[in-house]
């Protein structure tokens, strides 16, 4: 039997056919009766091959960033596919130091997806760019054959307006600059792997999936702009990943305090049961600071402040350092190196 | 044996593995040597999480526009899905009125996926991008397992300027005004089908992509832009899917000459034989331009003048209709639907 695509869809039942990305009147249907009432704004709603944006206020600039979303399983303690596209890319545009406007997002769906499930996750992005403050203005959709692809994989790409004054970026990072993080490290990519191996705790491991752009902005309402050095959401990699490409690119090292670093108990249990280290683990809501040594105070109190940097923490300092190293003094009082990941992946953690 | 990642990439016979995706050395690694040197240019050098970009000038407004590409075979003759991301997008930007100013690129590559084989089509999206002179500003990469996706999926944003006095779009067509297209109808649609069903013909149907902003531009600055009713390329779905969007959008109906619309004999030919219509067959690299009757004669002549337009036509006029017919005059002087595609899908045609 021919599904038919004058009834509304079957979003209890129905499941993604080729046809949904074919262009016809099925790929309408499903963009009317899903992406459109979920995302409901007035740019995706004027219908056209892209959306009509006002332009950022004069001597603001733009800033422009993209993800794909990838992460098995869909859906995990503390998020879903969905929530996660919207603040990987809310993130990525916050820690340039710009506000979120606008997102796009790209849908590659596998044939048989079943529609009850798109929704859950299309509704959870919509939930997440409305608490976010960013509209999905414009988006696409295909369809991959069944063994073609994972269920559903999510492009998102954000624009961003950034204020004058504003220039964080990796390579800015000087010696005697201080290193703050806004909380516990590695709950995503934990959480994550819990599902995965279907490890079961005393209570649950979720993932900190969060959007940034109000601490961040929190924290540029505490310190100038041009004291806020580097910011970095520590994703895939972790901790330690995020701290060498700054070293990389800054040209510094970096003396880090393991004691210092917030890590949950749960975390790190997990972590010893499976041989894994939390500063390797994804974050999805968490912001490395490096900024001036005369404002760190400021900086961690500002984080303190708000709800998503309650257990922020000074974790170390900037040092010379012409090899880049990231030096990490352990809490037993020995040095290690926290070199770059480059032995067991964890794919798909987003 | 683990790969080695401080040597350089083996773009000849190395192959995409789980670790280019993980965030650490490797990922770097393809980042620097594939990505960063093809698309090299100062925004993609910040190597930060976004690129930071110049507002566009006052009075203009900004457009957005995103495509998922999925397109298989990956090559075909007349272009790869490398070029096609770029085209893609760029032309959704271009049917808006927009200048397309930067692009992002979303990588989603299986794993085993030959390097030689992203190289070319890393390379490819390259010289697409500097030929429509817009840049890859910012981009990510993920990996999937084997047998999870299906070799490159690219999703591309684009973003562009809209200067103030162009207001085309699907809602704008009036009765009385002029429909033309800007070259022959089912090019990209059947080099795609022709390779897939191994259909060798006398010569090779090659696919029409192209960068249609350069053409925009010749038909703007020959017609008024209040002038230009509705931009658009007819993409999935072919001609007769955007005409009934434009009627569903506008609330009119549409009479269309079939013996006026430009097809290849080859790919009429082949439809034939296929049984397929050129009028649902994807296009790459076309333009259907509506505008006021009074401009018909300078939009044709503007679209004539340049080399993607050189076999533009009149195909036939809006006309007052509140079910949102496209009706088409056949060859032979009968009447035919061209209504919404809803039977068989051409899936990943782009």
């Amino acid at each position: 039997m021919k599904p038919n695509y004058t009834r509304p869809l079957d979003l209890r039942s129905g499941r993604i056919d080729l046809n949904h990305g074919a262009g016809g009147r099925a790929t309408a249907q499903l963009v009317a009766e899903l992406f459109g009432r979920a995302f409901d704004n007035p740019w995706l709603a004027q219908g056209n091959d892209g959306a009509v944006l006002p332009a950022p206020a004069a001597g603001e600039r733009l800033v422009m960033s993209t993800d794909g979303h990838v992460v098995s399983p869909l859906f995990f303690p503390g998020g879903d596919i969905g929530s996660l596209a919207v603040h990987g890319t809310v993130n990525d545009l916050a820690v340039m130091g710009a506000r979120p406007l606008y997102l796009s997002a790209s849908f590659i769906l596998e044939e048989g997806f079943p529609l009850a499930e798109l929704k859950r996750i299309v509704d959870s992005m919509a939930a997440a760019s409305r608490a976010a403050g960013v509209a999905v203005v414009c988006g696409d959709t295909k369809v991959v054959e069944q063994g073609k692809g994972d269920g559903v994989f999510i492009a998102t790409t954000g624009i961003g307006a950034l204020p004058p004054g504003r220039t964080p970026g990796g390579a800015c990072a000087r010696p005697g600059d201080v290193v703050l993080v806004s909380g516990s490290m590695g709950d995503h990519g934990m959480a994550i792997m819990a599902v995965r191996e279907a490890i079961a705790f005393e209570s649950e491991i979720r993932s900190d999936s969060a959007a940034l752009n109000g601490l961040v902005e929190a924290l540029f309402g505490a310190v100038p702009g041009s004291d806020v050095h580097v910011l970095r959401d520590p994703t895939r990699g972790g901790l330690a990943t995020t701290l060498n490409e700054i070293t990389r690119q800054s040209g510094t090292g970096m003396m880090i305090e393991e004691a210092a670093i917030p890590v949950h108990p749960q975390v790190a249990a997990a972590c010893e049961l499976l041989g894994l280290d939390p500063f390797y683990l994804a974050n999805e809501g968490k912001l490395v600071v490096i900024c001036a040594p005369a404002r760190a105070d400021q900086a961690l109190a500002a984080l303190r402040a708000h709800p998503l940097g309650a257990n922020a923490a000074r974790i170390g300092q900037v040092i010379e350092d012409q090899h880049g190293f990231v030096q990490l003094r352990t809490a037993l009082g020995g040095m290690r190196m926290l070199d770059w990941l480059s032995g067991e992946p964890l794919p798909r953690i987003c």
